[in-house]
């Protein structure tokens, strides 16, 4: 349980980490290449949206509960009542996925 | 079959890679140069679109089911069900192969 | 107390910094990797917001009180008053701790 | 003839690259010097144009058949039934060729 | 006194350097680290704003008599009168300093 | 006699060099240093302009016959004719020279 | 006098340099230190400003006349009737100096 809230700004997200051994039902595997390879969280929370040049927020696209792929360089990561946690914003977020 | 389902965010793509030996019927062929050539891929879900300074999405030009040619470094690669998968924003997709 | 009134302009935020070893009640803690790791602080004071490009201000999201999150290396340190402040700019803040 | 046809997206446009010895009618000739000299082609196919900041399309100012300049490091190349082509953005072409 | 008189152009604003040992009534004090640390001045004049992208200028927050701090890198520096000056754009500045 | 017509592209313009030891009537004289100096040339076309936000086309400052300087390092060189040329953005011109 | 007239191009500025010696009524000075320092010239003529993204010019703020400063490396150097002249963009000048 996570006790502290964090609370994301803007179009930023905070995502729990997924082990890289853990597989999803339908079997996504990531791949033991040279090349980058996304990393795998579901979203603990996710800011309001970014304000665009007519002072109006966009509303992220992600919601808490999602399991989402994001590159493995991207974001911050800190330890949340002892689990590994990212906050990311939303474009470096590559895909929900969905079982 | 796909049993995970990926959803691409935004602009984002998702393509199933093609083997480079494969020679489409009119015999596209990728040279053998130092030059950066381009991979091919079949397109199995495409995101909603950029959300536009307005705050309206733009839909993507490329659909599921799509041949496309793409940069060679261009994306991030997945393996989903056994197969090699990338995701690349529609912005790094060169053209649409027709038959 | 802090005399010296510090008062950021446009998007920037005057933030004091909390010692690491501080622990927030709900246990949240920086791991020790070699990521970047964020720093955390409350908020002193906050500017006005950016200007758009219609000439209007957009007001920040956080405020006076905020416990926040950001970069390690973001931002400008100052001593006020004795002790270490920092002032960034809203997007160099990650998220906002609530208790 | 190409049989596989090449739908170019966006502002990119296809191009079937021209031999350098090639001399048009005119006299266009390329000089043997150090500096980047341009390269030549023949537009195959055009994409449908960018989309602005309000959703439409501004359409592309070279079509099929102009004979185009181009940046000898512009591009992507594949070959198509064994010619060699460029898929460009239109930015990257410098002039058409008028007989 | 200064005879000449230096006025900015556009978000630019002369700033009078404050030496470093000057300590504010409120006890700023500009700590000794690797950091880079910030400045500390007076505006003498301030320009009359940016012009946006629909032609109008937004007038600057800073106006002749504000102390400031900015970033030890910032601007470039002049001598009027003997004494030691800066050109800064607004952005540069980070904060208004009040007794 | 240019026989081939190069038609620029968008904000492009295609000029004619002039050798540097032409003086002009009033005297201009290229300075022998270090720093970079301007070329001149001729403008024998120039595109239709660059298309704005709006999808409107902004018509270029230059037209055929101006004489301009232009940055030494700008440009594109084609030989047409047997003449040295360049293929220029209006924005890599920086004046007009009138006699 | 300047027989040829260089007629800058949309933001840009022709500026006549003023020697180092010179000093201004005021006494402005030029330090001798490792920092950027500014450089005087006099203002001989003005673009008619830059198209903004609606397709109108926004007329520049200096004009035939002014004395200003600008960045020592700013801008492109030409002689004119044999004295140094500098070709600079209105955002490399720095400020208007008045008597």
């Amino acid at each position: 349980m996570t006790t502290t809230k964090v609370r994301p700004l803007n179009d930023r997200v905070l995502v729990k980490r997924m082990s890289e051994e853990e597989k999803t039902a339908g079997g996504l595997f990531i791949p033991d290449s040279a090349k980058e390879k996304p990393a795998k969280g579901v979203v603990i929370s996710a800011g309001p949206g970014k304000v665009d040049d007519n002072g109006k927020r966009t509303p992220l696209e992600v919601k808490a509960g999602d399991k989402v792929l994001f590159g493995k360089y991207s974001g911050t990561e800190i330890k949340l009542d002892g689990e590994e946690h990212m906050i990311l914003r939303e474009d470096e977020i590559l895909a929900i996925l969905e079982a």
